[in-house]
């Protein structure tokens, strides 16, 4: 059979399942990333699971979401994180080194691997061949565990791109000419797989962009072939030996297919507050910029930040504009200081902030209310730049760096005679002293874990009467944000989940935790698209330990319902819609017999308040009934090394 | 009469009193400087006074306080500070300039003018030959319109340096040494003057270290004479034409006289949780360090930047270290990125940080819990960091740098050979395209108002029955840290004085500001020392926003007791401290013919509740009293200018 490069990855690491589109497979997994904001949860959930070496080809910490510090909490995470990697055979990458996306494509990315990271953008690595996912905290845990990562087979999107990029045409108006056409629903289940004559013009760090975005469309992932710019790239990082060839076979076939034609697209932007509302830059020219943010694990790669110095060399940035520049690594950090490109930024009036995710995910720089603000990354809902009434706007570096000097969006092509000086290196500067290798053994290593680093919360057998009353009722549509907050006040407590647990679904009600603890736990209700969102363990975590043993909804969102089996809540699906508007808060909600019914796609749940009966869906895989059974995966997979041992 | 070289300061710009030690002088101010945590203050309070234009040679409004911005508030704050700037005729600095006292030396400082600034380490400028205190917002916004500087004339202490330092000790250990023999509390109404041979190896930001850091000394300003090196460091920085030479006459007489021989200083280092707890690094070496942290307005000049990248270059530091580095302007961090030193840092795997203050105001890397953290900086007062847990040292660059290294509290002398190679440059990179200059004339900018900039509180005319509840009691020694507390979540607040005062003494008594509001004002009765610690204008202004009329205490602090006068609040001790004791709170407190009373330096106040009289001390100047009749010295300037009008 003739196969796409994803599905000859698959291919080689389907460990359960078959290759049927739609179906459950289970994949070996040969590295796994983690950062911090997810990263103590997973270290957390591994150190549960009574092994004493990770069982990846490579696993890497990183330190690059909470950099600011602005009390001991972050510290503390960092250093429970950088000890428990010394033990367990993790490498750690210290704080400054640079943001996961970037130093894994750097220095540890290979093609034909496969990659599970506890971070949405973790598909970044797809620009090497590799099949890199995004993942829950406790599903990386496992495959560090040596355990398999289940998916549903995807279908494979081909995205022909033809053609060349004119001059101010960069990568990131690729994936937004992408995300135009297919909307931010239209990945689910899919992966997008480049290809064609296009592809030759595009470095490593280019596709990356594209394959980094990529989690925009909600795809499973995207990825590009390993081909001579890959081993160019791979030779610069002095890793020439990690380079295969991988492309797809002639005659593969693909179950839908996009053609870009490179030589006609121009300038693209992603207006407020979606990837997908995309305009020509042309557009919206003019409109008057108060902040421009360049970097992120988007476009932050050496050759983005030599484009923008060549644009701002030698000018001044518009007074009225706060102009701030993340570089993605300190390899590209440590790159720009020595060739003087960073003095070029510096001059021109750039803030040049650490090497982290930073402003991306609201940890400082905050916009003015009422501010504009254009950003190099991916992206732009309301509020996620911690200020509710700004308005981002996502563009290429490009558009980002002739903006900065303008002081209103503008059109790169306007400004640009050519980049023909920059030239990927041939050689980048290799340095890896701040990624700090596990001791081996590692027995004898102390993890220290600080007052903020909490035990998480662990199910319960699943018991014949399950029964609670309806302790929250909300909406259609609510997201794991509802569930569980993640501002810049509540990001430092991501390891304390009793404290992060007070604030649970607070956003829809405030008096849901109080309830849930008053009552020993409980139910909740919920209208349809449950758990929509980020892909955040902590809106399975904070339930759990709030004693909530099942949660009634229209229907779910895919990931968070995999996080609540995952953590022994069932998630039960309203078989008529109506019987949700029956349901008033704190009635009495019972199930009988819970052991029997499980096993079956339906269950019968009775309202005792009300004395109504309701079906509910349940639909689930023998592999989650076992999980939903033994009160979640890490339950399940004690149980199984005990039967082992 | 033979003069010291800050008596002929104070002599040329006499214009109220005379030069008698401990009587009070008003000076004419020819620089004012702000940052952004006092600045929307002080600007407010600008504009209250209806001028059109400031009347100072050079005023400078810096960002560099509030530059992490978690949310929309600190961008709001800097958008209303650039555009008051703009209108009034008053120098702005883009965040990423730099801090105000490094930038305000580089760029602006003048040998022989006078300089008052809202930020306590004014006196760094002392360095260049200025006389330059730290002052409240409102005296700098009073200066800004013309009228003179109020202090108490100081007693002048010589601070003879004889010798030479020796490699591996620096400028840092000879403030170390005189806050080691005079304490924290030893330089109240005076000013240490140096001189001597010493002083001739000592670079101007050398100079700027040691009057810096003299603010810890309690002292009014710290000063240097200007001569060669001085007329040197500003031709580096292309301002010849500011030099003029500056030396006290011989014969000049001091009130005191230190000698510092500086063949004999070794490295020294303040443990916590004092600037004035001070050891030989000898006696500390060995502890192991988790965090350092390279910067602040005392230890961020070019020359200290390239002694720290000098003994980090090609190593590498100590894997369980955080090594932050903030260069102190944006001039310092481009000789650094050019001159390749910036690289040097980021090899040894050193953290670079926006030139601002940053960590050294507990703005972000806060220490995990009980670490130790290794600072070139200024403060180690218990819990500044952000970690209350954390131990806090003070040292010199060499210190710093050679103990990243080692991962524990190491002497420079064991590891440095020699800096020969290490010049103050003969030209600086003179860029100022960070600073945007006012418009001339300014009548037609738009002041930008964020929904976060609240009107200040205004003061009422002194009425002649004076009575309220006393509302809280507190115990001595309590801090203007305690009064208007300014942790990390409150300071974005700096520009809202009705949200703050709700955490008006709330360390204190928490129902304060509830109590305050329910009762429509009153009295706050305390201890000794009451209002001691940072110069903060909001330790005033919010109980005048709660409706505070007097308070009653055994004692007050100096800058706190002028922010009460200057904000229209009765200060008063008691005369005999035991009556302290005999007021409960909520007691009926009543102050009859105010109006006379006011005018003798005695009052009776009357406790309705106990039938008591109690009398107080005032001790007010003319001047003050004018103040408090006004209700504050804000009514009093309007007065006056209508009369002129």
């Amino acid at each position: 059979m003739k196969l796409t490069v994803a599905q000859k990855i698959i291919k080689d690491h389907l460990v359960t399942g078959e290759m049927k589109k739609g179906t459950e497979i289970g994949l070996r997994i040969d590295q796994t990333l983690t950062q911090d904001s997810t990263g103590t949860m997973a270290y957390l959930q591994l150190e549960a699971m009574g092994i004493d070496r990770v069982k990846t080809k490579r696993s890497v910490a990183y330190i690059d979401h909470n950099m600011l510090q602005a009390g001991p909490e972050n510290a503390d995470d960092h250093k429970f994180i950088q000890t428990v990697a010394k033990k367990y055979g993790i490498y750690f990458s210290k704080p400054g080194n640079g943001i996961c996306h970037q130093v894994q494509l750097e220095r540890f990315s290979v093609p034909g691997q496969t990659l599970i990271g506890s971070d949405s953008h973790t598909p970044t690595c797809g620009g090497m061949g590799m099949l890199a996912i995004g993942a829950g905290g406790l599903d990386v845990a496992v495959a560090m565990a040596g355990g398999e990562y289940f998916i549903t087979m995807p279908s494979i999107v081909k995205v022909e791109l033809r053609g060349r990029l004119k001059l101010g045409v960069s990568a990131k108006d690729i994936i937004l000419e992408v995300l135009r056409r297919c909307t931010v629903k239209g990945g689910v289940n899919k992966i997008f797989e480049y290809c064609g004559e296009g592809i030759k013009s595009l470095t490593v760090p280019d596709r990356a962009t594209i394959t980094n975005m990529g989690a925009e469309l909600g795809a499973t992932t995207s990825i590009f072939p390993s081909d001579e710019n890959t081993k160019a790239f791979l030779i610069a990082q002095d890793r020439e030996e990690d380079y295969i060839e991988l492309k797809a076979d002639d005659g593969a076939e693909y179950d839908e297919e996009i053609v870009i034609d490179l030589d006609e697209l121009e300038p693209l932007i992603a207006a407020p507050h979606s990837p997908d509302s995309v305009y020509k830059v042309r557009e919206k020219e003019g409109i008057k910029v108060d902040q421009i943010a360049i970097g992120s694990c988007t476009n932050s790669s050496f050759m983005d930040m030599m484009k923008v110095a060549r644009i701002l060399d030698g000018k001044t940035i518009s007074e009225n504009v706060s102009l701030v520049i993340s570089p993605g690594s300190r390899q590209v950090l440590n790159m720009l200081a020595q060739n003087g490109a960073l003095s070029k930024l510096v001059s021109a009036g750039a803030r040049i902030l650490e090497s982290g995710c930073g402003p991306c995910i609201g940890m400082g720089q905050a916009p003015a209310n009422e501010a504009v603000s254009l950003r190099t990354f991916n992206r732009n809902f309301k509020g996620r730049s911690g200020t509710v009434s700004a308005d981002i706007f996502l563009v290429s570096p490009e558009v980002a760096a002739v903006s900065a000097i303008t002081g209103k969006i503008s059109d790169p092509r306007d400004f640009i005679n050519d980049f023909d000086d920059i030239k990927m290196p041939e050689r980048f500067i290799i340095n890896d002293n701040m990624i700090i290798e596990p001791a081996e053994p590692g027995n004898d290593v102390e993890i220290i874990r600080g007052p903020n680093i909490k035990p998480f919360p662990r199910g319960e057998k699943l018991t014949d009467i399950v029964e609670g009353k309806a302790l929250v009722k909300v909406e259609d549509n609510i997201t794991t944000d509802h569930i569980m907050p993640s501002n810049a006040s509540l990001l430092p407590f991501r390891s304390n989940i009793p404290y992060l647990s007070e604030y649970c679904l607070a956003p829809c009600d405030p008096e849901f935790p109080k309830r849930a603890k008053e009552n020993g736990g409980g139910m909740i209700v919920a209208g349809s698209n449950y758990g929509q969102g980020s892909s955040r363990e902590h809106a399975a975590l904070a339930p759990l330990y709030l004693g909530i043993r099942a949660v009634l909804a229209k229907s779910f969102a895919r990931i968070h319902r995999q996080n609540l089996i995952n953590n022994g809540i069932l998630p039960l699906v309203f078989k008529n819609e109506e019987d949700y508007d029956t349901i008033d808060l704190m009635d009495d909600i019972r199930i009988e017999n819970a052991l029997d019914q499980i096993d079956s796609d339906e269950m019968i749940v009775k309202n005792m308040t009300k004395n109504l009966e309701y079906k509910v869906i349940t639909d689930l895989a023998d592999r989650q009934i076992d999980m939903i059974k033994a009160g979640g995966l890490l339950n399940l997979i004690r149980e199984s090394n005990m039967k082992n041992a």
